[in-house]
């Protein structure tokens, strides 16, 4: 058998934690560092932060620190923040010290269009250290980008892409309905909303991605973001939400193309949502449509991000997306 | 606009014309040559036998020539046949030429399981010439096979994957519902299975696949074929097919994996059946499953082959399988 794959963990959040136990279960992965900015997680013992049964001998870092890097870690499973203005200087630090990077930040998963100054910054970054990096997750990543490309290769022509997701909150971790507004009032969720603090982070990323899988020259996309009002009390994580009261979202992005709208993104996010599930539908002389179901967001993010390392490990150097690589795989368990 | 890609069609039966369909249709294609062992094709323009509405000015030849590799294709899109052994001398003609190859051969799609000698010469050939070879199509290559791999990328383990495949004769073509015994007696049947007549091509090889994919030691594949029984008289090309006689079959391959069934494979075509599509069930911790409906199996064939082409030409030399190569796209229409 060949040696393990040494995995320095970045950022130790609820994904994170998800990512250092799938780890922790593969026989062909093994720890070897952790970071995390929290004050309380540093110095602790990862399988500890992580809520293992067992300590793993690694103690959390304040930060990226010189004797981490001297661990040799082969890949960083980096988990801090959603927007890539946040998180670039901790991926460059990476790509700089020639570490590959499997990062959960969501406007890393295609950033080509909107943040096309950072994507090329990272791209010669890797490229110069000859590592690759890649930004993936359920969503962006997967299910409403990569699902809707792949589904495209049995189609003679694709006209346009109509993708829907919807999510069950009331089995999902509190930190989640927060980030979604449940509970608060129409009024307050408006407040929130206008100061970009509501919502999910990435539909504009995998409109990009699907519109460079298919060769669209992308104009722009534009995104809306509405409460979804509980029509009766629910309950949630955050206690119970009265009637008229913020239960979820409907969040959806609209790709425009040669002027007009092929590719929709609707994200609806609720408590009690009925019919649970990704539902892709491709336009086109030979019409195709999926619904996949059981792909619960943060379970599946980790694993996709564990998942990921083989493909990342032999990838070309530079910024890949999920479009550059072979499927990944559910092994070594 | 970078030079159109130049295609070399090799076998042009009901497939290999839907494939020279969409090569005309796409404009960063263009049909350089063209074989086909039939008599009444030969010396034919490749317009004229392809059904389209103009000719294109390139002759179909018997058999490989060197003028014909004077032409310089740059791919070769190869349909003549499902079994390796029938056609390993013209894909190995064509490998050995330095031509790139994408072939609907089923037994191509994953040979290193059940063929590991020819599948081993074919991916010598190819990497002595430099160029890469790929054997895919709806089933095997994509169905069956890829798509439960690539959702696994999402699980954090896999247990067990069964596939049920459930194709509507009604709707297709002539040969296929003869392929399938369609109006016979389940005595004829019977007797056609035994010569080896009927049934289905390639749910080992996607068996294997899987396997492959999944990281597990595949110890073998058993499969078993049976008719499904017309219970009322019901139409198809052959003629009314009468109550009693074989409107469709039931085919299953089971692949087994330290004494365990892990992979079930089932495959239904009938006249007249009920909900068509394709349905994976991922068994584990976190089971997933999809229905996909809308595929069409000769059209998406055709277009799963000219999709290939862009990730075939940037492959690394050698017998590739879906599973090596990023996800195809529908592109340039």
């Amino acid at each position: 058998m060949s040696e393990a794959i040494r995995v320095l963990h970045y950022g130790l959040g609820p994904i994170g934690v998800r990512i250092a136990q799938l780890v922790a279960a593969r026989h062909n992965l093994v720890s070897v560092g952790a970071v995390d900015i929290d004050p309380a997680k540093a110095g602790k013992d990862l399988g500890t932060v992580a809520e293992l049964e067992r300590t793993l001998g690694v103690l959390v870092q304040p930060d990226l620190s010189e004797p981490l890097k001297a661990q040799r870690p082969d890949v960083v499973l980096h988990a801090t923040g959603s927007h890539l203005p946040t998180v670039s200087q901790q991926l460059l630090a990476l790509t700089d010290a020639g570490l590959p990077v499997i990062s959960t930040c969501e406007e890393l998963s295609y950033p080509w269009f909107h943040d096309p100054d950072e994507a090329r910054r990272i791209d010669e970054s890797a490229k110069r250290s000859g590592i690759a990096i890649l930004g993936t997750g359920i969503n962006p990543g997967f299910m409403m980008d990569a699902i809707p490309v792949i589904l495209s290769g049995v189609c003679p022509a694709v006209t346009s892409v109509r993708v829907r997701r919807v999510v069950d909150l009331s089995v999902r971790r509190v930190q989640l309905q927060q980030k979604v507004g449940v509970s608060l009032s129409p009024a307050e969720f408006a407040a929130k909303k206008e100061q970009g603090r509501l919502g999910h982070v990435g539909l504009p990323q995998s409109a990009a991605m699907i519109a460079a899988g298919l060769g669209w020259q992308l104009e722009r996309v534009t995104e809306t973001l509405e409460p979804l009002v509980a029509p009766y009390s629910l309950d949630s994580a955050l206690g119970t939400v009265a009637a008229g009261r913020v239960q979820g979202l409907h969040q959806i992005a609209h790709g425009w193309v040669a002027g007009q709208e092929r590719i929709t993104l609707e994200l609806e996010m609720a408590l009690e949502a009925l019919d649970a599930g990704d539902f892709v539908e491709l336009e086109g002389p030979e019409p195709v449509s999926s619904i996949i179901r059981g792909v619960q967001g943060d379970v599946a993010t980790a694993a996709i991000i564990v998942n990921a390392i083989p493909q990342v490990l032999a990838a070309a150097p530079g910024l890949r997306t999920m479009l550059d690589l072979p499927p990944l795989r559910s092994v070594g368990s």
